[in-house]
Parts: structure tokens; sequence; C-alpha cells
């Protein structure tokens, strides 16, 4: 054991990483970690940012409505921080002078936050989707200009991460995918799949939202569209082999017949602590892995016949950063109609699919086009969101 | 691909290991590397010594035996290589002055010229077992002195090496083991196992002692005495998993959950190249593993009551290292005479206990002491040898 001494931010501290995070941090703490706390934010639970606020002692807090600036005020008095609110104060967490940040607000609402950080050279711990999907080039040329460093928090990627040595040496990449709740499920069942039945995720308990997209294995597309981004590898060299123990995070291949990986039991504070100690480690409390009482770990390829969001996401990969963001934004339209109970389990990437083929028609020099700023990644998702809500709805009515 | 600079060395360029590095240089040098050959040596194989000289244009070759050197000058001539015999010839060709030494000689022929390599501060690839077995403590101490780099071959050790990222924050390590050709029989089944039945390995070609110490587990106790050498780890910190499919080749387990491995198709061309490539790698072509393809990965605590080698060697690297040598020596006496046929498979195990009990009544001074040179090596192997030839007769006559 050895101890690290951080000045951290953690934007998004009530979520379920930010939890984590808050763990991971008190656990360093007691092995003599010299962690001071810059910044923490939070949505509207203003109760649990008042308790994080109590065990971190940070300089500034955070939310992110505006007009609950007097009520955070109230909860956060005695407490010695400064408070804001609204989406400047947002931003200044992520501005404010803290060597590492955590990237954890849900949503497009983390993406100024998070490039503040980018842009001033933190070592910048990445859990939110949106900053490498909607954003990926920006925030990858803002870093390559500040010194950031990007730490991938994701499992798959930070297991990516871990074992990635000899990044010139590499020949291929393997993203796991645990195959979600319908691995096994004929395309029959799965065309009469409730929302109920596709948010029971096997291995990890996370929102509706991205559950089914782990149903779809839309998530593993992105997944893959990020590993491109951040370990620089074209589509064809990233392969996803479904494993459903989700034990072993993701490969590294190697030009020597080497395969390098990381494997530990599921639990998020392993590469939360992985990001915060890099590039040392810190111990963490954590589930230990027992491979002889698993006893057994299965590989397979997917099968893109029922999951054909993989290929449309290799598809936008291989189209560009605007196609990226519009797939991820007619994904989330389409996941919202199937959990509204609108359309159907397999509607969902047929909305995708038609939706970018519309755009291709309607929206084709929007969509060949690099975004250079958040304002065009917004005009593109918004384009995007109105197409795939005008074929949810045609399928809704059919 | 990027190219590397060496000048090598290969002790034991015939066998099995010495005739891969040959492949896996010739590769490298089609890749644009600049390796020189400096020396190489042979056993009695004159044939394949000259035919490797014609391949490599070392500087100097020599043979073990010193009765040779006219058959081996008469083999060279017209090489342009320099030509030596005997043990000394040997230690000439590890001392020449080679970056990096491939150690690949069988049994304790190999000591002398590997100690020489070493001293000289070389990067000496160790694929010979006495080097560690025998004298580790005095291989890592002229190590050290010197600031030469001990590369482990061996795929468990080179494994580990490959993943061993943050050796200050390593909790424990974990050896993985085929389970050998009884890995599913009963005691009473192996109690009547014979030698053709103990040297059919499942997955790698080799010799027959190695066969039969991979039978009773000892090749992988002789392996956690290695490892726990190599990277200074104690005895109770480097568990054993039995991993039928030899693909996951050993595991590190690091103080934050995390577990990082190796995995590979089985080919000693991967660590032989990793090992001539360190700190960089190489593009070397091997079967490229194919999880997909194998399917699964199975785990397993091995059975201490049917292979109580492995006990055996976890005392005697309690013990130290005089026990260490003794234990090998008594393991090398039984296995002959199981290959023999004048002992059964169990009595293997039942010999190398036996002789250490043996050893602690008549020899307790000598097995206490660390052996601080070849000659008191020399010494605490031929008393374990008498004592296991005392038991083995015993036991063959009974």
């Amino acid at each position: 054991m050895s101890a690290i001494t951080r000045t951290v931010s953690i934007l998004g501290v009530t979520g379920s990483i930010g939890r984590s995070t808050v763990d991971v941090i008190e656990q360093a703490r007691a092995q003599g970690g010299a962690i001071s706390v810059e910044a923490i934010t939070a949505g509207q639970n203003i109760a649990a940012l008042a308790e994080a606020c109590r065990r971190l002692r940070p300089r500034f807090a955070a939310v992110a409505d505006a007009a609950q600036i007097n009520e955070v005020r109230a909860a956060l008095s005695g407490l010695d921080v400064e408070v804001g609110a609204g989406a400047s104060a947002l931003e200044e967490a992520g501005a404010r002078p803290a060597d590492w940040v955590m990237s954890a607000i849900v949503g497009a609402a983390g993406l100024a936050p998070t490039l503040a950080a980018v842009r001033r050279g933190a070592a910048v711990a990445i859990a939110n989707k949106e900053c490498l999907i909607c954003a990926g080039p920006l925030m990858l040329r803002a870093a390559a200009e500040s010194g950031a460093k990007l730490l991938p928090v994701d499992s798959e990627h930070n297991a990516i991460f871990q074992v990635l040595t000899h990044p010139a040496h590499v020949e291929r990449l393997t993203l796991t995918a645990s195959g979600g709740p319908f691995r096994t499920w004929t395309l029959e069942a799965m065309a009469a799949a409730r929302p109920d039945q596709a948010v029971a995720h096997p291995n990890w308990s996370m929102g509706a939202k991205i559950s089914v997209d782990s149903a779809t294995l839309m998530n593993k597309g992105l997944e893959l569209i990020e590993a491109s981004y951040l370990f620089e590898m074209p589509e064809e060299r990233i392969g996803v082999l479904i494993h459903p123990q989700s034990i072993v995070h993701s490969l590294v291949h190697y030009e020597d017949g080497s395969v390098l990986g990381q494997l530990s039991s599921p639990d998020m504070r392993t590469p939360i602590a992985h990001a915060l100690a890099w590039p040392e480690r810190i111990a963490v409390s954590t589930n230990r892995l027992d491979l002889a009482e698993i006893g057994g770990l299965t590989f397979a390829q997917p099968d893109l016949r029922r999951f054909p969001a993989l290929g449309l996401a290799r598809e936008a990969l291989r189209a560009g950063p605007a196609r990226v963001a519009a797939l991820s934004a007619a994904n989330e339209i389409a996941v919202e109609a199937f959990l509204g109970g609108r359309i159907r389990f397999l509607d969902i990437s047929r909305i995708v699919e038609e939706a970018m083929a519309a755009l291709e028609g309607t929206e084709a020099g929007l969509i060949a086009k690099t975004p250079s700023s958040f304002g065009e990644v917004a005009a593109v998702d918004q384009a995007a969101r109105e197409a795939a809500r005008r074929i949810a709805g045609s399928l809704a009515a059919a």
C-alpha cells in the first residue's frame, strides 16, 4: 500500500458512480491518502449533496437547477462551502483547480463541466457516456491541446486501459459483453419482450435506459465507438465477445500473440480506484475474484441478426462523429418509446436504422460534417430525435 | 511494428526452446530487427548446431562435450565461426558480450553459463529450471549486483511478468495448471498409472521427465518456488488454480480488486518473443487466440490429497533454498525410477517426502543452510539423490 495525494472534484456526486467515488476516496484517506476535495455537484438531490459535503468537506458545491439556489444554501449552511446553482455553476465546478475530476453527471449536462476540466489539463475520469459519444473528437482534441489525461471508468474501457502497456504494438481489442437478458432468447421471443424483461440485467444493476441498451447490445455498440475514440483504434480492429459471467472485462491482443486482460468481480469501485490512483494503485475493499468458485467462463460471437444495434453502431463509427451523435440520439428516443409501451423491442433498432437513413436523405450535409462545437452536436441531436420520433409515431400507429 | 536492436546468445540452441528462439529471431530480422548473434551452444547434436550456425551466423559456437571438439570443427568449417567444446566453452558462451542471453540448456549444465551471463549484467531469458530451483538465491544476488535483468520464459512466469505493472501493489499471484493427464482420475486409478499414461500431456508436448512432473503437479510446485524467488512473493501469497485449457497462463491480483492476466494459445514463441523484445514488443506469427472458438475456460482448486507434490513444494519453499534443491533432486530420482518401471506413480511423491524427512535427520545442518556456491548446492543435491535412491530401492524391493 502507498498513499496518494490529490485534489479532486466530483461532477455528479449523488449518482451510483459518484457515491462509489466517495466510498473509494474515504478508503484512500483511511490509508493515509491526502485527498482534498475542490468541488462536487448534484442534479436535484440536495439532501444527498449535503451528506456528501459533510463527508468530503469540498470548497464548492453546486446543483444543476438555478432555481434551487436558496434551498441549497439553506441545506449547506454551516458547512463552510461555497454554493452555486445552474449550468454555469456546474461548469465552474469543472473549471476549478482540481488535479483529478470524476465526470459522472448523467447526460448532456455533463458535457460543458467535463470540457472545462479537460481544457485546463486535469486528469479526467470519464464515466459520462455523452462526453465521448456526442463529443468524442472535441474532447480528445481539447485533451491533446491541454495535456489532460482521459481515464476511462467504464469497466470495459478501464480494463483495456489497465493492460494497454504497449499501445504501439496492439493488433486488436476485444470488448466483452454480458449479452444482456435476451442473450439466449429467440428472435420471436424478443419481438414480444416487455420493458420489465428488458431492464432485468443479469450482472449489474443499472438504470432503465442503459438496461435496455444492454438488452439490444446498443450499449456495447456505443462502447465500441468510445473504445475507438479513446484508444485510436479503427472499427475493424475492435471485436465484441459475448461473455455472460462479466468477469473478463475486456482484452488487448498484441502482435506477439499475447492477450492481456483485466478480470474482477463486478464492482465499480475497482475501476474508480484505478482511475483515482493512476498511475499508481491503491487498496480498495471489494468482493475479490475467486475463479475456482465461479468455475467457468464462457465466450461466444454475438448474433448480429438478433442484435442489429451492434452493426448500426459500427456503421455510424465508420461514417463519422455526426452520425455517431445521431445514432445515440435516435436510440434514446426509441428506448423511451419502448419503455413507454408505444413500440416493440425489435422496433428500437429498426427506428434507429430508419432514422439514420432518413437523415442521410434530408440532413446529408449535417451528417457528413464533423461537429466542431456543442452547437453543431446539438443540431445533429435535434434532427435525429425528430426523425426517430416521426418513425416511432408511425410504428406505434401501425 | 517496430524493429529491435540486440546482440544475443543462445545457450542450448538445439532444444525445443532454442529452436523456437531461432524462429523468433528470424521473424524479428524479417521485420527489420538488427539482431546479431554472439554465441550459441548445443549438447551433442552437432548437425543441428551446424544448421543453427548457417541460419544465425554466430561469432562463437560450442558443444558440451570436450571430446567432440574435432567433430565440431569439421562440421562448422567454412562457416567463419570460432569453435569451443566442454564445460569451459559453454561458460565462455555465457560470458561473451551479448546484450541478451537465452538460457535454455537443460539441467545443471546450464548453471555456470547462465551465471556468467548474469554476472556481466546481461538481460537473461530464463528457460532453464535449475537456474532458479537449485540456485535461485545465488542467481538473484548475482543479478542484483550486476544489474542483470532476469526475463522469465516459462509461460506462467512470463504471463505474470507481462502484467506485473505495479509490483508494490500486488495482493497475490495465481499460477494456472493444466492439471495434467490425471486431473480427473481417482486416487485408485492413479496408483496403477503407467509411465506411458503419465507422459501423455494434454496441451503441451514436452519431454518425459517434465511430463511426469506435470502429472504429479510437482512441475507446478517447482514453478511456485520459481515465482516466489523471481517476484519476491511469499509462499502463502501464491495460489495454484487448475485450468485444463491452458489459455490463461497466470494472474496477478492487485489491491484494488483488479486481476490482470495474460492469455494465449499454447505456443512458446509468444513468451520467447516477449522476452527478446522486452521492454518493447515485436510481431511474431503464432496461432492467435480465439476465445469464441474455445468457448469455455474452467477453473478449480487443486486436490492436494491426489497431488501431494504441491504441498511438498510449498513446505520446501518455506524451509529454504537447500530444501528446495533437495526436493528437486529427490524428485528427479523418483521420476527416473517411475519411468524405469521400478516404482508406482504415487511412490514418486512418497519418495520425495521420505527423502526430505531422512535429510532432516541425517543432513540437518546441510539442509538448514542457504547454499552460497554451486559446490554447496551440489552437496545437497548429492545427499538428496542418495536418500531418494535408497527409499526407491526399498519400495521397488517391497
